[in-house]
């Protein structure tokens, strides 16, 4: 049955709504294991079609998939310095299996670069085997004390890419147009344009030369980090033994880099669309894009009423849309309609005998225009017909929407922590500075602004005039960086 | 670089053959972790196309995918006995974690049953609740001692569909629409055709009230119990208080069904096609179901054939087939030969500079049906317009060739377990005899013959005229068994 309680409105409490509406959009739940969600068929299907996407994408760019073991001897995650630094606090350790006590403890992969280095390493005698692009879509384990669905869990589903390559330049390459894809993504297909750049030292991916990442802004302002693409330089190929011989007949180390997204970037989409009725599912990401409501009068009409609506879906379906008829004959329209808005299908057609007589469908949108209408009544022919573009048109309002709001709430020119602070106590958002570069700013930023710096601008974010002085007022500024506060 | 020493023959050792076979066709290798493989892109490949035919036939009858943990409390694998009795030897136990002992040990899914009907039991309150058809694409681990790629090995990949119904009846033709399911997908897209039935009691699944196998026979006579679909009956729903109210409001149990396939089936599809140069694909789930190989005689006709090999990929593509040209420049054209025949890919074409000229290709396919040229030429427009009805025929002869090496291994009207043993010593298969239904024949089988009962079975696979006597000599037959030495 629909539960048609209203939602708390984003105003008055931003991260009760989203829990709320993760549950109420029967996205995810919570499960009996701490730390750990269930993901539902709805929150999966998104996911499914941003998985199809990605997956098509990086096949186009030469990858490949493989799958590498779950568990990882103790001793693989401490042969790299900083990556077992970052890495020991959150570890899941199996230390019993098959009812002994393992010699060697296994950790549950928190991220995958020391196993699958160790078979490239294997694989690889010689340039002529490089480069090597894989990709996999797994779990990973990441111990949390607080968690939020989707944002922050114990375990959650991600994609992790490992290339190797003969050269420094050409991972970098390949660091920056796995960038570059995941942009996007993100930009064409969740309507989620982030700004791009390269992490600070300090929040570098442990193990990591450079480390470059997609920032995307929420509606409360804060940012998300969405998804990383690392240069890992040599530092994993130098523990693992991951060498060749070059062209030149030399033995080298070869250069990696790792790159991912996870099931995050579901609620990246939540807190970049929803409003107080639910979510809004991208069309291209919709599992279901075109709900059909039939409105039975309980009169002789109900048949033909039916049976169009079958037709109406069939014939959106050979248009290559995911349509459906919502046929329950125990839920009322209304709580229908308050269903599917709650799981933010794009489009909803109704059709009463009144729309059979005149030939014409009801089409709402899950988003109103402003100015506009909330049911347009369309001829049978042109609704169905125009469906796709509608469609489209609608993915490319949420994206201008979601452009013009990070523009709103991006800050340029500040030129204090003072300045800083007034604005993430305000109204928050992306707030450009330059730096000096000294991780001693971003201690002060911390302190006194609750903020991070979530990226140093790639060139096309940066602003048209660079700033000259850091914004500690300590020097001249070295780079533009921007600072947030983030998930 | 191709690796040319030729694989131990089929018919000398079976076993070296398929694990010398499964590691030069990058199907998988070895892990630094005891019982964990690795899945190459080639057998990865293979794999995803499995699961997408898989997936679409999960969802064309009403099916979704969902995501449930990894990590299961100890308690909840305890609750059901017979399931405890089961798995308990086989798990991998996480008992630290964010650095602390937890307090209550979890263990790495063995398989889902409880984490996911305790979810069903918050999720369904009434009949309008049911039935819940849902799907995980996930990864398992069960602790083995004596692994084999694919075939066994403590981790694996699998799916596994889990049910809630409102009745024992519509819970059963769900166990039994998924094994119609599974051997539809393992005739029509693995030529690979099982045999069907009832598992004993002994053999069951650990919680079921009743299990359905599929057993497909391999190249060496043993059978392989390829996908199992379980009736539950109302064991799970009890532990795990998933209730709901019935339509005349009374309150009662929901009945269970859970079935499952994993990545074991590419390791049948190797036993099942495979011979001594290599493995062979089904068009059907091929990767790459046409490879194109310009032969370049270094001299002015290069450019114009690898022209030509690129044109022929792409209006092959077009076509909606998977082809891609093998120009690598450091390999020979008979390198490449003997790398995509090991890997299995149905058919090459060749062109070179003469066939350039008459407007030819030269068409290889993987298996040469007896009494056939290895090559066939044929004109350029026909032999690209033809290929999909090629490898469908491809496809075809595949199954074909299977179901009469199925049949010439199934032997019927067996009346002794000296038979039994005789055929077993012999040249193996299936044997199929009557049965009382007491256990204890099958521990004398087990002694005798080294043979389990693979299934009771289905009437589709019943003799014409049923057996009388059980095979023990002790009684009337109660119903047909098929034993067979498995893997």
């Amino acid at each position: 049955m629909a539960d048609e309680k209203k939602l708390t409105p984003r105003g008055e409490d931003f991260a009760a709504w989203y829990n709320e509406v993760v549950l109420r959009a029967e996205l995810a739940d919570y499960s009996p294991v701490r730390g750990s969600m269930v993901i539902r068929p709805w929150g999966y299907g998104i996911w499914e079609n941003m998985q199809r996407a990605l997956d098509d994408m990086f096949k186009a760019t030469g990858h490949e998939n493989a799958y590498f073991p779950l568990l990882i001897p103790m001793s693989f995650i401490e042969r790299e310095q900083e990556h077992v630094e970052g890495f020991a606090p959150e570890l899941a350790v199996v230390t019993r299996a098959g009812g002994k006590e393992l010699e060697e403890p296994l950790v549950i992969r928190p991220t995958s670069e020391t196993i699958i280095y160790s078979m490239y390493a294997k694989w690889v005698q010689s340039w002529r085997d490089l480069p090597v692009l894989l990709n996999q879509w797994a779990n990973v384990m990441r111990w949390e004390m607080r968690t939020r669905l989707f944002l922050r869990t114990s375990e959650f589903l991600w994609q992790e890419g490992h290339t190797a390559h003969a050269t420094g330049e050409e991972a970098e390459r390949e660091t920056l147009l796995i960038l570059g894809i995941y942009r996007r993504f993100m930009e064409e297909w969740m309507a989620m344009p982030p700004i791009t750049g390269l992490k600070s030292n300090s929040e570098k991916f442990a193990g990591a030369v450079r480390s470059y990442a997609c920032e995307a802004l929420m509606q409360d302002n804060k940012a998300l980090q969405a998804g990383t693409s690392h240069f890992l330089g040599q530092n994993f190929s130098r523990q693992f033994d991951l060498k060749f011989q070059s062209e030149a007949g030399q033995e080298e180390y070869a250069w990696n880099t790792s790159w991912g997204v996870s099931t995050r970037l579901v609620g990246g989409l939540v807190m970049t669309h929803g409003d107080d009725a639910g979510i809004v599912v991208p069309p291209r990401l919709a599992p279901l894009q075109v709900v059909i409501v039939p409105i039975l009068k309980g009169d002789d009409t109900a048949a033909a009423v039916k049976a169009k609506a079958a037709e109406v879906a069939d014939r959106l379906r050979e248009l290559g849309l995911r349509a459906r008829v919502d046929d329950r004959d125990n839920v009322s329209p209304g709580s229908k309609y308050y269903e599917w808005e709650r799981k933010g299908v794009p489009m909803r057609v109704e059709i009463g005998p009144r729309d059979l007589a005149e030939g014409k469908l009801a089409l709402a949108r899950r988003l109103v225009p402003e100015g506009a209408k909330r049911k347009e009544f369309v001829a049978e022919g042109e609704a169905v017909a125009g469906m796709p573009e509608r469609l489209e048109a609608f993915q490319a309002e949420l994206l201008q929407a979601a452009l013009r709001r990070r523009d709103e709430h991006s800050y340029r020119g500040v030129k204090s922590v003072d300045e800083v602070k007034e604005i993430l106590d305000g109204p928050g958002g992306f707030v450009f500075t330059g730096w000096n570069g000294d991780p001693a700013v971003e201690q002060t930023m911390k302190d006194a602004c609750k903020a991070t710096s979530r990226v140093v601008a790639s060139e096309e974010f940066r602003s048209e005039t660079p700033p000259e002085r850091c914004v500690s007022g300590d020097g001249p500024s070295q780079m533009e960086v921007v600072w947030a506060r983030a998930y």
